[in-house]
């Protein structure tokens, strides 16, 4: 019997190990406050070249982190969140590419954020954690490549709110980018969008273990608003249709086949979500998810441009990849064609693919054949065109 | 300047009062238990004429009560919840028709449900109030209609899970209902409106006010949860484009034109939700929220055949009329044409009519022209086909 860790397969990454990397720089924030320092967490995968012009950034959306491929030990039953699309040979080619992805400012898996130490107090910033933008992550990620001394990224590529930090990187450092990969993204979040996310936000805000954002003092979590917050937050991730195929009216003691007449779980589908929202509040800050869906609800890079989306792109110099997914509801193929038509607008070179899917949202983290031949294709571009 | 009130207006059918009928047949419920005797909170309008087959019975939705038309007083600032709907001249004309609207069992405006006093204990109900079903409603209506000496009605009619209501009667009372009009209904619950539901639930269920759901011995209201769940419902009712429309990103403060960076109210949107989550609390019980969840997750009548549909509705004697909304997304007018179709297999005699709106599921109770029509055609021809 084979017993080998998926680890040692020859297009994984393999074993990593993060590092948390200084920013002495102090950051101004779009909030009007100042961070005099700041510490993010990091991954690399792959090999920085000679002329330095080969690393990738990989931006993470709301419950991502740094740890974006790879295992951490032999043992890990999962690997990073994005290992199916980055490893030796794999979309976004270890081989070819330096990639880093880091914990965004904010936050909670070891990068400056609300349950990091605020070294002016001692105790974990909680509430007093300023509120961050996707431009704010974009200059933060910039002291990040600094310190790298990594000049231009050969490409910014992220899903969702990872999608906007690479529109916003062609935008706000037009110089240091040659290719913004765009994936299930949006310009904007709409009115719909933001309602999801001020519900998230008013379940944890709400939770009398929220102690006003103090909870860490109190040793305890506001778990059931971060797990309603998560919860809802994995509707607007997967498909209707998705949810039919999983659950259906799915019983969850099919044996018996009766309904139970309680509150307890009675539907597949209510076991799922319950399941979901539990574990994520084991992994995941609740001032963290606040932060990340008031910087989704804010993103809107048009609005420096008297609202018009195109005006923001021309200034752009890099190339646009755009990928949306025909199942995905939280931010539809509509959306991405916002983006694509307002390139075009603003002369842009932008290719844009809309791929077929059945999942929903999450798609752009599965592993479907036609996402993956694109992203394949478009980054062996990439690599073809770097100077010798 | 006119000061009239509305309910003197010559289509409205005025100063309406509610009583309470005793229902002393004991009734059988799906969940197994018997609840020996019960009260109901009905309306009624338009007089019943001697034939006694001018009757046409509401259902109401989720949050809705026998208060359909009407006003209690003339300072009411609203009439009843269906009043463009209901009243001389109106579609529902009351000039011809009796209309009798009840407030469901295990209703919270008068009816008996969780919060009223159960007889055995002297103390609210509370989370001892036997869950009930769409088919217990009909049982229980039915016991009502035997009370008030109706032997069929001319028409059930409702919307949302009133219109869920109109189909069961149809299939578990067939000689007793002529005509079955179901609006902006589903045949039953995908995975995803389980979803929402049980979201809801678990914010009211893990409220720490809830105790149990013995929260009115403790002078408190699971008020965070009802909150976010009404919340929750509301983002269901409304369409995408509505919102939209009606908030888009527009800043609470547009004055100030800029964003506060804190989780005050920013976005018009979350104002709108979370007063339309306050004023919830203060008129509904969260036990009823949840047995209402409860009983739209259940309703499934082609369970009881087999799962199939068509099956279910061969038994049925009187004629449908399905209406469906464009722009709803919580029961989109593909879950009307799984009714349709399974009415057409079945042979029955079946009307559909697809309306092109705008706001969402919320429109069943809006004032469009063509529904308007179509509805007050169809009622002509009912009122017509009466024996002289």
């Amino acid at each position: 019997m084979n017993t080998a860790s998926p680890a040692l397969s020859p297009d994984n990454v393999g074993l990593v190990k993060p590092r948390k990397i200084a920013i002495d720089q102090p950051l101004s924030l779009d909030c009007g406050r100042l961070l005099q320092r700041s510490e993010l967490m990091v991954e690399t995968y792959g090999e920085l070249n000679n002329a330095r012009d080969n690393a990738i950034l990989i931006c993470h959306a709301l419950s991502g982190n740094h740890h974006a491929a790879g295992y951490y030990a032999l043992s890990d039953r999962k690997p990073g969140w994005w290992d199916r699309y980055i490893g030796p040979g794999k979309p976004i080619d270890t081989n070819c590419f330096h990639v880093v992805c880091l914990n965004n400012l904010g936050g909670c898996h070891g990068s400056t954020g609300p349950n990091a130490i605020n070294p002016e107090t001692g105790v974990p910033w909680g509430p007093d954690f300023p509120m961050v933008t996707v431009r704010d992550w974009v200059r933060s990620q910039a002291l990040l490549a600094d310190v790298l001394n990594i000049e231009c990224w050969a490409a910014v590529i992220g899903g969702s709110l990872g999608g906007m930090q690479a529109m916003q990187w062609a935008i706000d450092l037009p110089q240091r980018v040659r290719h913004a990969i765009v994936i299930a993204a949006a310009p904007r979040l709409t009115a719909q969008n933001i309602a999801f996310n001020e519900i998230a936000r008013q379940a944890i805000l709400s939770d009398p273990d929220y102690h006003g954002g103090r909870y860490y003092a109190y040793n305890v979590n506001p778990e059931r608003g971060l797990k309603l917050a998560r919860m809802l937050g994995h509707i607007t991730y997967l498909s209707d249709e998705a949810m039919r195929a999983r659950f259906g009216r799915l019983l969850r003691n099919t044996s018996e086949g009766r309904f139970a007449f309680n509150y307890n779980v009675e539907f597949e589908v209510e076991r799922y979500l319950r399941h979901q929202g539990q574990s994520f509040v084991n992994r995941f800050d609740a001032n963290t998810y606040l932060l990340m869906t008031k910087a989704l609800d804010y993103f809107d890079p048009a609005r420096d441009y008297h609202d018009n989306l195109s005006s923001a792109f021309e200034k752009t110099r890099c190339a646009f990849l755009v990928i949306s997914f025909t199942s995905d509801w939280r931010f539809p193929s509509e959306r991405s064609r916002e983006i694509v038509d307002a390139l075009v607008k603003a002369r842009r070179n932008v290719s844009y693919v809309e791929v077929n899917s059945t999942l929903g949202h999450d798609d752009f983290l599965m592993p479907i054949p036609d996402y993956q031949h694109c992203l394949a294709n478009y980054l062996r571009r990439i690599a073809s065109e770097r100077k010798p």
